[in-house]
């Protein structure tokens, strides 16, 4: 059993401290502004609301957000409330050539690059704190001694340090992930792969090399935020294809390719972020024929690959690198901080995206890849990952079940690290009420390239196995 | 005294040996040509004048450049003789915005993308290896008992391996590197601080944030290939200043900032790549009044800063981090290989600056950033630096005797890592002669935006120490 989370802040305010209830109040909110917990643009509770949370008089809310005012951190809109400053000058808007390019077509959502940042500071702070929105495995599950017993026999005797790294990465990494390739179905030899600073660098790499501004890219919503943050930023279209339960909408997808002749699909494929899904076999094999029709390039985001169920399909196994760009990292399973990830992909398009890597940052360090490949020789990463997934069914089954004793419902088969549950009740409200017991969420509205109001949420098996969430939850939603 | 460099190839073709002399000849182009220490589009020497080098008939090296032609390696061009083919698919040009925007205007170079990244990987080939062209201290002058014990008490009992790291790097590190940023005059606090996977990275994530594609960005010539090529891939109109002793060329700059309106000028300040120019105070100043009336933001890279001499001015120091944004890294006093880079700048761009930090990779490893705090806590990196310099110094003598005694002739004073020698012959040409003989040097064009002919190069004094490399340099020279 997981310990109980650490509150962020005290449920309640302090009635006999030496701050006023006022200032007590603005210093919570204060301090959630400060962590991006709420972001630029966010609106506060309503006064009445607030009032009514904290139990404290409307006045002292009153007097609590204009303390916040005076210090520049929200600012009151007549009629309409107070709202979250932005900390800072945003970038400086894209060229009228993208912006022109996405406008008047349909089915472009808009998605504000100003915005985007702020929101994920906020979100990677949160990911990394115990409790059901967590992004990752807790840290107690991983094994430090693993971990730096690797590390210190990729470092005796080796003097790798003493110079750049191969651009391509670590040849005794490369030569040992091709085992792991060949394990999931996918054939590679060491020219198919480059290493990268984790999963994010290798899609950042990808998308650098295969698109320019103004081009298009599909990408499966709900999805990961970062994705669509980074998409926009580089002044591409991102367009959205629902991702059910089987893989993307088919039809969708066909009439995005045909409308908009996008450059790439980028997708979770197993365990896709945040439903948990998989890809089926026959979803798989449409989506390679309509990359073929309208010639994009699949770019398969395999994060989760060793939380995944034996057998479960990759596109690039049936693709065999033609169409089909792979990568995944090692921060899901074993660490996210030593930042390796690797990408494969077709020797000839292997090099291009090598020398984009080489202009961005010449190489990686070779002392993670070394370290890497060790675990990997060894078997101890293999036999570690049996033990989190094992852990993690246990987990799975005890969330799922507290779960749904509160009236949570599950809509996707829970599996993988992540469930997809419907609350009932918009999720962002439930978010920032539950924030006051001490727990943060992650509200379905966090996976929309377009924030939108929803009842979903992700839930993270690993850390929502705590019985007092899921009765504060229950309480909570039935207060709003 | 440093041993002799390693030969890349034997210096004559064996007449005994079991392959014929054509194989022979063509298995030696053959790899270079692999290893781009031939670029594609480079043009082969000509029939009469391999023959000669390799005192060989010229139906062998006809038969030779056959073999080769054969293998896809080079193409006849008729009349013109035998060029390098292109190893794979360019990427795609530039959208025909960023293009347009550079037509037509004076004094925009155009630099091609598709050529750059090739030249670049056989030049990031090149640097690793010992000789006068290398790019780096020998890995002999580093010390690897300082970095393994540094990575080793960074390590014990540190569990940040369990979590991502903070966006903005370890705070340990960058409280560290505060006090070395004050020793070199420039006032900053964590808050200003980013670390990044090296200068590169740090140059990378600037352009990214202050820049779109179609601006124009300002940068020193002779200097850093690497940055040219990633600017230009960047979709940036790359303007050229004139780099001499005292600084950037004031006269072009102001003409170029008044007809481009650049976003960025980017410079390395002191001990400049490749002439080991310092800029002077006066031209330092005349450089912020510049970037003052023409609104552009500077970008002082500072990779030398460990082998600067004592007291050499930053602009970010005079500027006091207001319209400049420092950077630099460790790969040329400490390691090449952990990647570790930081950038001080103006805390609220400082924010937006780990925005595109964040979107490119979520963070950086903390374990090397955390071994180089404690190689600045500890004063070991500053001791191993004094050691570097004393030696530096000695090398630095003895290569300008040696030299000069064979003729060859110091355009800029000898200072730092690299000397800017005028061999009064074409050392594109030299440089490929001098290949024959198993020796590695980096001539002038390299440094050049647009290649050109010229008859300098860049010495590292470290590497450079053997009288027999000067003894060949004379001969060969003379030969030409």
């Amino acid at each position: 059993m997981t310990p109980p989370s650490t509150p962020l802040v005290p449920a309640t305010l302090l009635r006999d401290g030496d701050a006023t209830l006022a200032a007590q109040l603005a210093a919570r909110y204060g301090e959630r502004i400060e962590q991006q917990l709420l972001a630029p643009g966010a609106r506060l509770p309503s006064v009445r609301e607030c009032a009514r949370r904290h139990a404290v008089s409307p006045s002292t809310v009153v007097a609590a957000y204009d303390q916040l005012a005076a210090q520049g951190l929200v600012e009151a809109r007549p009629q309409r409330g107070f709202f979250v400053r932005g900390p800072r000058t945003g970038p400086r808007p894209r060229p009228s050539t993208s912006a022109a390019a996405g406008a008047g077509r349909p089915d472009a959502p808009r998605i504000r690059p100003t915005d985007a940042p702020a929101m994920i500071r906020g979100m990677f702070h949160g990911v990394g704190r115990p409790g059901p929105g967590m992004g990752t495995l807790p840290p107690d599950w991983l094994d430090l001694p693993l971990l730096h017993g690797a590390m210190r026999r990729a470092m005796a005797g080796d003097d790798s340090a003493l110079r750049y790294g191969d651009p391509a990465g670590d040849p005794r990494f490369r030569t040992a992930f091709v085992q792991r390739l060949a394990d999931i179905g996918i054939g590679a030899t060491p020219a198919h792969l480059l290493t990268t600073m984790g999963a994010t660098h290798a899609l950042d790499i990808v998308s650098r090399t295969l698109t320019q501004p103004g081009d298009a890219v599909l990408v499966d919503e709900p999805g990961w935020p970062i994705e669509f943050a980074r998409l926009a930023r580089l002044g591409l279209r991102v367009l959205t294809v629902p991702r059910g339960a089987q893989g993307p909408d088919l039809d969708v997808m066909r009439a995005l390719a045909e409308a908009h002749r996008p450059r790439l699909y980028i997708t979770v494929s197993v365990l896709h972020n945040p439903t948990g899904a998989l890809l089926s076999l026959a979803a798989a094999h449409q989506v390679l024929k309509l990359a073929e029709t309208f010639d994009f390039t699949i770019v398969e985001d395999d994060t989760y690959a060793y939380l995944a169920p034996p057998h479960a399909p990759r596109l690039s196994a049936l693709d065999n690198l033609q169409r089909s760009v792979y990568l995944t990292g090692f921060s899901k399973i074993i660490t996210p901080n030593w930042r390796v990830g690797c990408i494969a992909a077709a020797p000839a398009l292997a090099e291009r995206l090598i020398d984009t890597k080489l202009l961005g940052m010449l190489s990686t360090p070779t002392a993670p890849e070394r370290a890497l490949a060790v675990t990997l020789e060894q078997g101890t990463l293999r036999r570690h990952a049996e033990r989190i997934g094992h852990r993690l069914e246990t987990a799975r089954l005890r969330t799922q079940r507290l779960a749904q004793e509160a009236g949570f419902h599950f809509v996707a088969p829970p599996q993988g690290l992540f469930g997809w549950v419907d609350a009932g009740v918009d999720t962002e409200r439930l978010s920032e009420a539950m924030l006051d017991q001490g727990w943060l969420l992650a509200p379905g509205t966090l996976f929309h390239a377009v924030p939108r109001p929803t009842t979903l949420m992700r839930v993270n098996f690993a850390t929502s196995q705590d019985g007092r969430l899921w009765d504060t939850l229950q309480k909570v939603r039935a207060a709003l």
